[in-house]
């Protein structure tokens, strides 16, 4: 293989001190902690699609980066150049996972047998790099949102025709992931929403999405692929309104459509932000509700409206998330995939190297810091002692159920208004900054 | 009893032409549309609240409304006071229904027995005024976040005493409310949600609410209260984040904790609004699935990012939420609840008649709009045809389970690519338009 | 020329009762209003990007429509035939103006002498085609943010040669505007902001901004372009931050450089909302100092964060807007530009029309009912009445500038405390609802 | 004086790896950096409203902080009371200066004599209490938000009899603030702004503005204060729309009414962040105009549309806006006042302190990694690089501005297309981090 990325050596940790921008700063990736490698523990992960195929076009604005080395005229070398150049990337900077939709491989030629084989040859190209460099898939998908027919959806298009070219593509996406040993299957309904209600019927299509989950579910099973299923919130974007659009609104989808023993939630920072909730919100609800799968690491501009997918770099963002993550015992077989993306004017080749180094290096400090802050025990006793009263005497008796409202009331009569102590607010946040400074 | 609105004559249905402030432009109460009159179809509401407690402080402000004539140093007084005020001003309004908190009828002295004594003293003048004049009960609620026990919680308290108390209040609240007819009763957590995550333990606060709607929904079993039980969503404020944030999160929280055969949701637009949602959007996701019980109708400031509660006066939204209740077949034996209050500014006595004004003609200017919309079928008709392709052929046979993932690729294969008719959402925003101003 | 909207008849005005959509319902053009047509009024105009070339792409789909019959692999054949299709277009909606981009005619192929012929090819045949159908140009700009030349900014870049580049570049757009009798010229900087404060001299940026606008007047001057120069603010998107983010910024802008005897506002209503404003707030604040200069009349999703330039069909927000163009006498030489596009899912042809008339009908009907509400007084005289202590007594006195603070405070001293009357948010909110539903 | 923190010992600095939730671990005020102590430095002021007023109300509940023990029925009592208060809490935490509105020491109690009274006993204490404490006033202000008769405005209403007693308010504050050796003074317009457009005459309601504020610039200069003028802005809240709503609004103001020689900008982060703007970005806007003169120090909840005013705990966003202060060369005769209160959930007394730690560590801390940052050229040698151009040859040239636009197109013709840089946003980005960990 021809280097690619000949402004970008190996990438090596050289701790904090360092000022070399192609080093890493915080990430050891065979560091341990808690008995596993930082590498095993964070199972970082590429985004194919904003590393090999994005060309730095926005809404205003044209491709703006000069020819990466795989770009060709042809797609079917393209497909295969980049594969080699994710490989290089991949093994350059000790990333050991990628994910991928089907058209970031072979794009869709509107001439289905020409797309399914070059899609099956650059498929079979990935994987003997796979083979060859050691490199794992961490999620497939299949991209139902950028072709013109699902423009009013793809499973809740008002056209069966097109919820059936839909699932044509998901049972191939599904093929290819499995053949790929994917570790998940991810579903973004980018299109599944509306953009006016006026001409929506909302609840035959989530019906119908639905239905298309169930199908998803059954082929996987018929295959024995045995990787997770992932839906991801959203609140719109392309859609004026997504209907998976938060953490809780896919727990109430899960469970009224009995989905929730296939299905866990892959989260976005960027998402749970554009819907209103801080990142460590959404990771909550699904962890506390056992759903927490895999996560979409970047974060957006808190002050522009849409997806920045800015690579994450606000450690203290990042600590409060990660924090979730060792509630979770961690994310396997999910992972942290960088669905992150340089500014346009990061134009050059190396600042893709730079946007994964300064996103690595921040998830695995906020990993440190958290670690070190759960290990502390500072905020799990203050949590303890909070709610010790629902452990003994009044508590648990309420916990237990043989309470009725009307004895509650007679009890809560007899004695004297209870003394509220403080929530402690900003002491807390001050126990955070300590240990995100490294001092303790 | 001494006339207290003397600024304010019975308030007539003069119609659209008329200058008079005092007067209906919009809203005949006893039209009828659908074979019921106007009257019985919104079932107005008057909020106890904002309409015979608040004195217009706000954040920064002190109380700015002169006293008003029922206003009593002596809180008995007050009480007794205000329910006169509020039958004159429902009379005079041709207000059928009213809805208030425990605590709008009576304060929280810090003094059980005192408090408890004067509750029942003005629960019996509003029970027999109610008789004399023929209002009505929408529903009652507790209020079980303004006293500073609730600062952290009431049914999510990290105190299970708290809890007792709130449980009490509830008990109580629920007594009266079954004393005066009420229609229903609501839950709004105000404080049922965290400041910050550090301090909360967001599972076993979650567990303690659906235990006490379960305790609370017992309890009416056993005194036989018929009305019916709703929560309310709003995302944050006064809590930084609300469990019950939105409709799709009330749907979560109601099936997994299995309450939905109990609970309907009680849904307001400012609320739908801060939560990024159209109103609209929320009624539909509560409709939809057979959960749309009343309505808080008032409207935000979109530039404001906090609960404004201003009068609904916008007829474009409030035209598109009731089309949604018309498509639930009305609200009964939910209804309009005004939980808006005029602006600080709006200082004088008359203000309150001219708020409700405003708020009822929006109301039912906006019901006679999409009730003649409805009736035209111009928007049912397009999304009958929009959706045409399930009822028949392919779409049939999805529907019906039959097909497999991989039988669904197949036949895909088979057909050309589908034609993609447009969505013609300006052609749709048109039509509504040339019904809101009147002229078909 | 071959007709190429063979679904779109020329479309006449059919009152409000018609169902016909491709009749105006509310635009009646020679209908006179205060002594003018309403087409001498409301100076529609068509914007060329959105209409003749945008392709139906979006941030996270391909174009989505299929070949509109001007459209030509090669860019020359494109320009001339977008301009005959313009002209029928605009014929047939009776548009009178449009507005343009350079970029718009003719693409930068990184070739300029190419470029440069190219585009006066299509120049010279739009000419002609003026001549020909008395079409008129609202105005013209140059598109200084598409290329990768522009990423960091064009007169904001930190490159001189790119400065010099956008320079030619407003020349030529200069040139062509003049040529085609353009009655203004805008400025909309795009990238004429930042990414990151990081890396970015934001005073030396702004004063390189200022000295461009310089360079174009001085040239203006020199080529005897008549036009009205415009800048227009927008917060953001595609930059993190624009410069000229709204109009309160627009104004210190050309305060500080001296340029406002050069420039007025161009002011779009997605952008004022974006910005955090009401669109009538920019517009006061533009009008009040003497510099409402045009309008881009569309309308945002006040729930989507990014620019998404619907058709005005909001009636009730476009009757506040347009009280404002009453109060500013007008528009002229500016007028009404729809910078607004159909959804990507309005996927057909005659879509483009429906969008049009869905804007020319609100806007129209907008500015009858400002006009009958401005004609009323009924606003007016309450405003006249409130202020009224300021023409006379003691408010005289202070405007005059003789007292002075410890005389006021003497003064004060002396008087009981004033009665505060109310506000009337609630009745005047309910008056323009009289107005917007035609009744009075 | 009886002690009345008891619970607040002596705040020492301990250093980062103390877990005293009563030490500082990031501010030791006489440590040195760049020849000044911290203490001179950053100049920290406690707000007495936050801090000796509240009572941890909130729009939806009660006072939850039980009795402090300056409290008292008599107001005399109570401002005198907190008056030993704050010196005492101000000697423990190390806390030089504070800023006060005169309602903070003496309320409003509508008989005038008897006001001004009680404040000038108040203030005699207070002088005579910061002789003996060597306590600082940082800047003086006037309540010109919370009495109603200030409801649609101060120097703003419609009533010049309102104005005037807002004059005479400002007469007194400022003849206190003088009295007490006020380093400034502040002028934060809460009802300077319109609740609707309907009822308002926005340009009357600025120029007044301005008068008023040339009343008061004339009168301090007859009393020979000598403290710097503020005006503050923020975008909303409790106002609809306020006038100075960012920073940029404030020099368009300024500068229209020739005021910018007698006023600087007090800049809160909680406002700009409202306004939609990053901290740092207003404080670059009024440095680059040599108009940042103070700060409020906070930070909102981004997730929160209102003035959540937390103490800033957030070290990354500090940091930025510190960065800011360095290169404006600090904030003297300016300061960093601490307009921040602790959550209504904090009732406890040290929950103040534990607050004021919380923030003060946190500015401390920002203030020496920005220092850091800027010593280490870093960012700057980046900047100065990237704008190189213009020192030099062609940008050299432009900015002279004898090169007309026709000759600058016609140079840059000749030109190849340049080399556009990478603007290394991620990479900046990561630097930032390695500073803010404490590394390097």
């Amino acid at each position: 293989m021809t280097e690619m990325f000949k402004c970008v050596p190996r990438v090596n940790y050289e701790g904090p001190k360092s000022k070399n921008p192609l080093a890493f700063k915080f990430y050891p990736p065979a560091e341990k902690l808690g008995g596993r490698t930082l590498r095993e523990t964070l199972r970082f992960a590429v985004s194919w699609w904003h590393t090999f195929c994005a060309g730095g076009a926005d809404m205003f604005g044209a491709p703006a980066w000069s020819r990466r080395p795989w770009h060709s005229p042809d797609p079917l070398t393209q497909g295969r150049l980049s594969c080699e150049a994710a490989m290089e990337f991949m093994d350059k900077l000790s990333l050991e996972f990628f994910c991928f939709h089907d058209r970031d491989l072979y794009p869709d030629l509107d001439d289905p047998e020409k797309t399914e084989k070059g899609l099956a040859e650059v498929t079979a190209t990935l994987k003997a790099l796979m083979k060859e460099t050691g490199t794992k898939c961490l999620w497939g998908t299949a991209n139902l949102f950028s072709h013109p027919r699902y423009m009013h959806g793809a499973a809740t298009s008002p056209q069966p025709e097109v919820f059936a070219l839909a699932a044509a593509q998901v049972k191939k996406a599904l093929d290819i992931t499995k053949e790929l040993g994917g570790a998940g299957y991810v579903f973004w309904g980018g299109r599944e929403g509306y953009d006016t209600l006026l001409n929506t019927d909302l609840a035959l299509e989530q019906d119908n999405l639905a239905l298309f989950l169930k199908l998803a579910v059954a082929y996987a099973q018929k295959i024995k692929f045995k990787g997770q299923f992932l839906i991801e919130p959203k609140p719109m974007e392309p859609a004026k309104h997504q209907y998976d659009s938060d953490a809780a609104s896919c727990l109430a989808f899960l469970w009224k459509y009995d989905l929730a023993k296939h299905f866990k939630l892959n989260l976005e920072a960027n998402h749970a932000t554009l819907a209103g909730h801080t990142f460590e919100h959404d990771l909550a609800v699904a962890r506390t509700n056992g759903l927490l799968g895999s996560i979409d690491a970047n974060q957006g501009d808190l002050f522009c409206g849409w997806d920045t997918d800015h690579f994450p770099t606000d450690i203290h963002r990042a600590t409060l998330a990660l924090y979730e993550v060792i509630l979770n015992g961690g994310l396997a077989p999910g992972g942290f995939n960088f669905d992150a993306r340089v500014r346009r004017g990061s134009c050059e080749l190396d600042d893709l190297a730079l946007g994964y180094i300064a996103g690595m290096d921040t998830i695995a400090l906020a990993y440190k810091t958290a670690y070190r802050l759960h290990q502390s025990g500072e905020l799990e006793e203050y949590r303890q002692n909070r709610y010790a009263g629902w452990r003994k005497g009044l508590g648990q008796k309420i916990k237990s159920g043989n309470l009725k409202l009307e004895q509650l009331a007679r009890l809560a009569a007899k004695e004297p208004e209870p003394q509220v102590p403080s929530g402690r607010q900003e002491m807390l946040e001050a126990v955070v900054n300590r240990y995100l400074v490294g001092s303790p």
